[in-house]
């Protein structure tokens, strides 16, 4: 199937999709920016499998599209991997039936550099669906052949930049690579009549997570060769390109976050992670840049809230202030008014909010107040 | 070291453990109670090594006292094993450091049938423990050998009674058994290098999970017999049996709530699962017997709420009627006050839930409300 970009044609506009005045392209995501800067040195795209079903988490709604905030986790997936800007191109595998459901979600959360190809009956399958659709110059396909392919789920929306630059510097060395956790259970073998046969020790064993990253060569040779029983069975990339390439995979330690949101729990998991991730960070605006009171009242907020981050800024007219506050990925704003009869600010601010489209990522909370000058002594309280 | 019993010798009062008109015994957990009734027909004890450090969470509490709720999570696995009554001792291993934690643990929430033992530095050696202390008679300690023992974390919460019920079966009949679960993740082994040596094939092994049962002089015997080794850094007890006693334990499929909480996302999601559990009872309260208004406002509940059983009840005054409500697991409640210039219904009820100190164990909500006779045609409506 011919793959179909989306979103990518789109006017460029102030909406949730950011440049930071020093021209390094970041999403407005709640999560850290730890390896921001540091690039591959090669050309780069990305695969996501997202046809599957989710028949374990006992939904009727496929996982990738289940609502998290409201917002389906597909889409915090997406924006994880838009933000890394060296990832050029992200080719998503969705069944023919979901496909216009998912070119609304690339529509409304205004997703970039996405194109959909039609996923297989298997992940496998999927996979070499996307992959087929950057190795073919196809006509009018703005995909072309990276140099590096990563292979992403769509149901591990924590992934963070800096292993998906591991794993892309691995795969250019080794050929292939992959990030591991330790394991969290015992692995067992069983014999046929469902007893205990042996089981694994422990130590010697890691989970294979995602993301993986290959040459593009290197996985696109191994899915050519692939047998039917390898795409209806088959374990995973690492070992298809160990069976047909020879490339033994090389494996990085990831962090607990890449975890598969597979069950019901790990729903409300993100859920409890990304309010968590989102309530860290308040800033404080104000009209004017006299803000003698305002410290005031960063104080009293920094005194309280001992985990989140408080920060103030004056608030321009022209939103460049707001656009750096979205940068800084706050959602939660205390706005001080400084005139006594009337919010201005405030709604100057909700004005700005809106015209942003920040709100359809994240919930954003903002606190009105305003100061009360009083004996002499401006003490700030909320009305 | 000398077992300690602990709750058990406690005065029985009408507090969380109650007993139902019947003469079952039943605790008052959120969750359900499937195979209530069935019994396996020969003496059982568990045992709960609970002395980890909890490193992987990232929080410097271990794991199993991390608050869920503002309860510790492993008062919520002894519940669970509690309200099993075939299980007539738990012997849970904790650090000499935690001893007096965990005895204020049982105190506050009222477990009963639980002794502490120290635990050892590694998991085996505190499961040893727990086993020590059941197989010896020694003087002033209530516990006596059972014939089959089960093993359970203290990070697992959600076990339900099927599932105990069916590896202790199992264990009768194989001499081992446990629980396992299909694997998430594909397993690998790595090289020494750090690259791919070979990935196993998902479907032909299986994650072991807890509980696990055995005969306790199969699984008492492999713990003799163990080396230092084995004691260290041992892979689980099914393989103990397997190696020291040649037993091959029986593989029980268990359900997805048998996870255990090793990272802090998991506290989130055991959070919002309990959450989710205890909102789905809802019962209607009124002060006498005259139901035919409440008719009216349970059939609104109902159709408000279609997750939600929503039932109704008379409140009468010795409090039988709670604790049959209590034993029904309901934790909201809907007290309809008769009486037109007071809320002595409602003041009934906040006593008796008071009194039987619910509250302690999951959070407790009393909407209050009153009807208003109108029109001749009496229409509830809150206050």
């Amino acid at each position: 199937m011919e793959p179909r970009p989306s979103g990518g044609s789109k006017p460029a506009e102030p909406g949730p999709c950011l440049r930071s005045p020093g021209g390094a392209c970041q999403g407005t995501s709640a999560y850290s920016l730890s390896s921001a800067g540091a690039e591959p040195g090669c050309s780069v795209a990305a695969v996501l499998p997202a046809g599957g079903c989710g028949e374990r988490m006992g939904v009727p709604t496929p996982k990738q599209f289940c609502p998290i905030l409201e917002r389906p986790l597909i889409s915090y997936t997406l924006q994880a991997l838009e933000r890394v800007c060296w990832i050029k191109d992200i080719v998503v595998a969705v069944t023919r039936e979901n496909m216009e459901a998912m070119d609304g979600i690339i529509q409304r959360y205004q997703h970039k550099r996405i194109s959909l190809v039609e996923s297989g009956v298997t992940r496998h399958r999927s996979i070499f669906s996307g992959l087929k659709a950057l190795a073919e110059n196809r006509p009018n396909s703005k995909l072309s052949k990276p140099e590096v392919v990563i292979i992403h789920d769509a149901v591990r929306p924590f992934v963070e930049e800096d292993v998906l630059l591991k794993v892309v510097t691995a795969a250019k060395e080794h050929g292939a690579a992959g990030a591991v956790r330790p394991l969290v259970s015992t692995v067992i073998s069983p014999s046929a009549d469902g007893c205990l046969d042996h089981s694994l020790e422990r130590a010697r064993y890691k989970a294979s997570e995602m993301p993986q990253a290959f040459l593009f060569d290197v996985i696109y040779e191994a899915y050519q060769q692939c047998s039917d029983y390898d795409l209806e069975f088959g374990t995973e990339c690492l070992q298809l390109a160990l069976k047909y390439c020879h490339t033994k995979a090389k494996l990085v330690e990831g962090s607990p976050d890449l975890w598969k949101v597979t069950y019901k729990r790990d729903l409300y998991a993100a859920e409890s992670i990304i309010k968590e991730r989102i309530s860290q960070q308040i800033c404080i605006v104000m009209g004017t840049k006299e803000n003698e009171h305002v410290g005031l009242l960063e104080e009293m907020l920094k005194n309280e809230l001992k985990q989140v981050n408080v920060t103030s800024r004056p608030l321009c007219h022209a939103g460049r202030d707001l656009q750096q506050i979205i940068l800084e990925q706050c959602y939660n704003f205390v706005c001080v008014n400084v005139m006594n009869f009337d919010f201005q600010e405030t709604q100057k601010l909700l004005g700005m909010l809106e015209e942003s489209r920040l709100s359809i990522l994240y919930p954003v909370v903002v606190v009105s107040g305003r100061f009360h000058a009083s004996l002499g002594n401006p003490k700030p309280t909320c009305d």
